[in-house]
């Protein structure tokens, strides 16, 4: 699987014209060899086997995960990969590689000209495969199960802070690596705040309670919102509720291939302009998710790309008063050539709990 | 607090000779200004105000966490950054910023001169001031407390994943706002693995355990270790033990104002190498500990600096033997002109549980 995604590599660079790339993004390393430590980088070159290089905390680790790869043990990759970069055109990751180490390989490797790999491996990542297809669908069935196990309360009378804490205790449970990201629990007014930090607020009937949150499964992220009413929902929350769930549905249902980014972006946008509440949607769209919680693609109205089959994006408009409430609901799903395939399988009816 | 933080930097930038600079790495953000977001930047101009830079999602967080800086909301802060620099020398953080913001940033203020701030707020920040120190005391209190709720047992019979579970719950329940990084909770061969991610591997009588964790408290990591063995030490388990206590108290012995760096490296070192363990030493000996787990100094022999008071480090040798076991002790401590004063005030006595 890690030989073909670098053999898909490759053919990119081939396309660019280059004679190979240093890869020095962490989590675009993973993906091409599957490493899971906390420093490495990779050599690809056009002609001829990768090289990976890691420090020596991870030399017994790098022999088990990538059995099939040479590897380097250096203090400094920076200076390592550059003795194995020879003469002619090479890509860097510009977007993240920094201008201290840019500015050192360059001198090192004077006899090569470094030029940008313009985001190839964030490319090749937007189209999942089936392991991590398999991956992701793990995370987001352990998020939701985990979800309705929570929803069975109690509730009012906890905090904030207890809640996201059993929410998180169930995702690790049911068998999360980790969790994808630290959990969003806000209720009442708290629900506002797009991305509030859980705090000793305690949960209260009537209020709004927003639980934006995932489990994390061998690398891969689930990213899941759903909101809930303590209690009896009264018309305003109704009102809100009904606008976010018909958004989301609109925008949820052109995840579909061959479809420009921006229209699903403008079904969604659209929606809550029709029903009024445009100006109190603050926050992106949705993304792309996988070895990163957002990554590529990004949905907005001057993204320019159209879907492709196999991307896994969430969609998750909102609706955000200061001081009142807010509500958002968000989704994992694959993009197909048909209605997306929802991986946060769990209702979007307006839930009253408890 | 921050006020002044940002008056000692504006210091540094005279004595380098320019005339502002251009902060985006977000952990010094958070240093400068006291924001909690995931995305900001900061302009500090030699002569006249700060300036901070955010996106929509975080206008009243920076409100609120900012409430003495003029703040710009902007989708893309390297434009908004832009039109703040005039002309003159800016310093911008060249070892963290990409290659393609800088040339961007550059590309946008074609009047000034970009040249690299050389990491002055990480040296600013090797220092600590009082309020660092209250959290980072904070934070060693829970992660020592959490540890010794746990030693109290039962551990025999349980997998590495849940005891690791447990002590960050431990952790949390005492006030951490998160855990500080992933726990290693490694026994038996595990141990032997520096950075062992816990597993289902079950807890057995005789085994070396091995627990590297810590408490993060507003943003202030600690970072601990301590090796027990379940039931009765062996003579191998006693012998390697007592090489590595006494490496780690030569070496947190020279954590001392003036000391050269090196110096202490060596003490430790030394002490391994007296003991004939060295060559099973495989990681590095001490890290600064703050905002970050791991930022400047580090304890190397390679270091050429020397340490000040106030700085927090840590010091943690071990002896780590292929399949057979290892044992690490680590203390986060406080740099003073006499002895440090440890922070993670367990007993590093051997302890035989259960």
């Amino acid at each position: 699987m890690n030989y073909d995604r670098r053999a898909r590599l490759v053919a990119a660079l081939g396309q660019r014209g280059l004679d190979g790339a240093v890869i020095t993004t962490l989590v675009n390393v993973r993906y091409l060899t599957g490493f899971t430590g906390s420093n490495g980088a990779l050599l690809v070159p056009r002609e001829g086997p990768a090289v990976f290089f890691t420090d020596g905390r991870y030399r017994d680790q790098a022999a088990e995960e990538l059995p099939d790869v040479e590897h380097v043990i250096a203090r400094d990759l920076v200076a390592a990969l550059a003795e194995r970069v020879h003469e002619g055109v090479w890509g860097v990751e510009t977007h993240e590689l920094s201008v201290d180490d840019h500015a050192r390989l360059a001198e090192l490797v004077p006899g090569a000209s470094l030029v940008t790999v313009d985001r190839a491996v964030e490319g090749l990542r937007v189209v999942k495969d089936e392991v991590e297809i398999d991956h992701l669908r793990s995370a987001c069935e352990i998020s939701t199960f985990a979800l309705a196990g929570l929803l069975e309360g109690p509730l009012v009378g906890r905090t904030e802070r207890e809640v996201a804490r059993d929410l998180e205790n169930r995702m690790l449970d049911l068998g999360a690596e980790a969790i994808a990201f630290e959990t969003i629990l806000a209720a009442g007014d708290n629900s506002a705040i797009p991305h509030h930090s859980p705090t000793d607020r305690i949960l209260k009937t009537g209020d709004l309670m927003k639980a934006d949150f995932g489990a994390r499964v061998a690398g891969y992220h689930a990213d899941c919102t759903r909101t809930v009413v303590l209690g009896r929902a009264d018309d305003w929350q109704r009102e809100v509720y009904a606008a976010v769930k018909e958004s989301q549905a609109a925008g949820l249902d052109l995840l579909r291939d061959g479809v420009a980014i921006a229209d699903s972006d403008a079904a969604a946008r659209g929606s809550l302009e029709a029903s009024g509440w445009l100006e109190a949607f603050t926050t992106g769209l949705g993304h792309g998710v996988g070895l990163e919680i957002h990554e590529d693609p990004f949905i907005a109205a001057r993204n320019t790309g159209k879907l492709v089959s196999r991307t896994v994006l969430t969609m998750e408009p909102g609706i955000y008063v200061p001081g009142r409430g807010g509500v958002r609901i968000e989704d994992t799903a694959i993009v197909t050539t048909g209605a997306p395939e929802v991986l946060t399988t769990m209702t979007k009816d307006l839930m009253e709990i408890g």
